[in-house]
């Protein structure tokens, strides 16, 4: 087995999700992630940890979801996704799928952690799913993924070929960067977002300049996660490595020049100008419609719910998956949508919106991002950081 | 998908496990076997059943096991199976691992069936778990295999090229084999196997006659199983095809002529003498030594606890898979060890013994089975078969 897969299962159960002796331990396995869940299941042993392993399959999922859709009545063939008994008296909205099957609710009600390992054999293995059936699933299974989320869940990636050709990458090149991504050093990565985090928690105002942006956010009462890929720092992914707070209140106009696929069209190129708090105008030059889509979504969603500011430097390129792109190092991302509740102060809630869409934004050129008008970072360096002072090298 | 493979999994739901509507299913499904789990999850979705499907990949299992052996002390490259903290204050026997999950029991308690599909691709993955650590694992994981046990589960084989090369047939004739074996007329087969068992609970005593055998058996008080590959006759295989009872007590000597591997070891041409119902005498042309460590084990292991009639008409060869093997058409196994409490009077308990080994006998030859001096079956057909009264054609 490649050291790398050992390592990254031992970042995983040890860093991430701590996992101790005699703990339940839930880990998913997509369909091409074997090599990584036997490195788990051996470290997750070691550990003296319980173990029970879930087949993550999409196609397994697919083929259940389809079934039980037919089984309630949705025609998997109608694109409108209405189905045939349904006709005249309303929409697929109004099938229902069993609510949190018993076993699986105890199953993740008795657990500790749950790891998560994606991958898949292909990104588009649920396409054909029929929005009602998916729709119908996700509203039925709301007690299970509370019961989940309740857990030390970490959700992870092993590189497949098929998250390889996503990025547009041979096999062995996307091997080497995720693996850059996951092996880092977290607990150096984590001081050090930890100095970001607090220059954030006690300031009021941040404003970001960059070509074609200039952007003011309130972030009064706001408090930012540091997001060190550990349950400790209420961070679920790995990796991850990146700070992020949600906005009180935006005025400016900001640019995402870095492209983004969105419910899988392309975005490119992306302008938001924002009054109040809220988007007032927008273009893109490639993806409009589907920019227009989310803004247009509900009143949540003109909103931003997420400054972020990436920092794992072993991301050094974009490769179309946003768990990664959004930690670029050098970049700050803007989420229009939900926020993470974790930020906001207690008496609120971020969940006043249906979406939460990141784009991201290419800070190496001639910008500056300020908070309470003094510089935290220029050209994409922090100011303890040696480039800081200088002009952008790149 | 190959035809075959949807029609296993609606014969392994419908007339196996007889899934219905809301029942909540596990599906255990080991490497190699993604294509039958994908089958059973569309018919599982379209009975409207919930599924949770497990990972029954034997290489997680493997690595989760060595790990956990590790954690207890268990040196897994010690052969003698003794860990050095535990040496010189006793034998590996006294580690023990945490009993019974509490997330993989309430997975089971809160489940109505479970499907196990094997497989897998290489079926000696376990081969260097040392046996200390299996049995720690097995000991501590009663309370969950009690609760597997007390749904309506069902075991089946999906043929897999690890499979093929075990029972040494090409990957095509192999899978020709299975769904021979699978793909039945159950309901038909079901109804002849009740008449045989409907002879031997009337019967009191069984006489096999044979090249090499002269044995009789008393079942009085026994109560035969109809193995119709179905929940609904208390039948946990796919395919099954027997129909078998609890040997009372056993005289004489039986010639087991098909070969049959035994913990690893091919065992060929084994005689067996027995003498108030215990082994007295014993031989092998190959594998002595195993079957005498099979006798030697305990007690219940010098008696019978099963008589079997192979019935499967759809299984025509041996394959090394005593799952097969034994349900071969025109044979009869008898196994040394436990018997199957379902046979037996209610007072009586059939788990004696910690071993149960079949033993495969040909009955094309010049044979009869014999109830109360009345013959059921001759040269191995049946006494409604056109070959009962003629002599063995082959």
């Amino acid at each position: 087995m490649d050291d790398r897969v050992r390592e990254h299962a031992e970042v995983l159960v040890d860093w991430s999700a701590r996992i101790e002796d005699g703990e339940n331990v839930v880990c998913v396995a997509s369909e091409g992630t074997h090599d990584l869940a036997v490195a788990v299941a051996r470290a997750v042993g070691e550990r003296g940890a319980n173990l029970v392993t879930l087949s993550g399959s999409a196609e397994i999922e697919r083929a259940h979801l389809l079934g039980y859709g037919e089984h309630a009545g949705i025609d998997e063939n109608d694109e409108s996704d209405r189905s045939d008994e349904n006709e005249g008296d309303g929409a697929a909205e109004d099938v229902e799928f069993a609510e949190d099957p018993a076993h699986e609710l105890a199953l993740y009600r008795n657990a500790d952690s749950v790891l998560v390992l994606g991958g898949g054999r292909n990104s588009a293995a649920l396409a054909d799913v029929p929005a009602a059936t998916r729709q119908a699933a996700s509203r039925a299974r709301t007690g299970v993924r509370e019961a989940r989320m309740a857990t030390d869940w970490v959700s992870t990636v092993h590189p497949t070929r098929a998250l390889a050709q996503q990025a547009g990458m041979s096999y062995e090149a996307y091997q080497e960067f995720v693996y850059d991504a996951v092996l880092r050093d977290w607990e150096e990565l984590a001081e050090e977002m930890a100095r970001v985090k607090q220059v954030l928690d006690d300031g009021s105002q941040v404003r970001i300049t960059n070509e074609g942006t200039d952007l003011t956010i309130s972030i009064a009462d706001r408090r930012a996660v540091n997001s060190a890929a550990s349950v400790a720092y209420d961070s679920h992914n790995l990796p991850s490595g990146e700070v992020f707070t949600a906005p009180a209140a935006t005025e400016g106009r900001v640019r995402f020049d870095l492209p983004m696929t969105i419910r899988g069209r392309r975005v490119r190129d992306a302008r938001l100008e924002f009054e109040d708090g809220e988007v007032v105008d927008w273009e893109a030059r490639a993806g409009e419609r589907v920019l227009r889509e989310v803004i247009e979504t509900d009143a949540g969603a003109r909103r931003l719910g997420e400054l972020g500011i990436g920092m794992n430097r072993g991301i050094t390129q974009l490769t179309d998956n946003v768990l990664f792109d959004e930690k670029l190092s050098r970049t700050i991302h803007l989420a229009l949508g939900r926020a993470y509740d974790a930020c906001l102060p207690d008496s609120e809630t971020g969940t006043d919106s249906a979406v939460h869409v990141d784009l991201v934004t290419d800070m190496r050129g001639d910008s500056e991002l300020l908070v309470d008008g003094e510089a935290l970072q220029r050209h994409g360096y922090f100011r303890w950081e040696e480039g800081f002072e200088g002009r952008s090298d790149e």
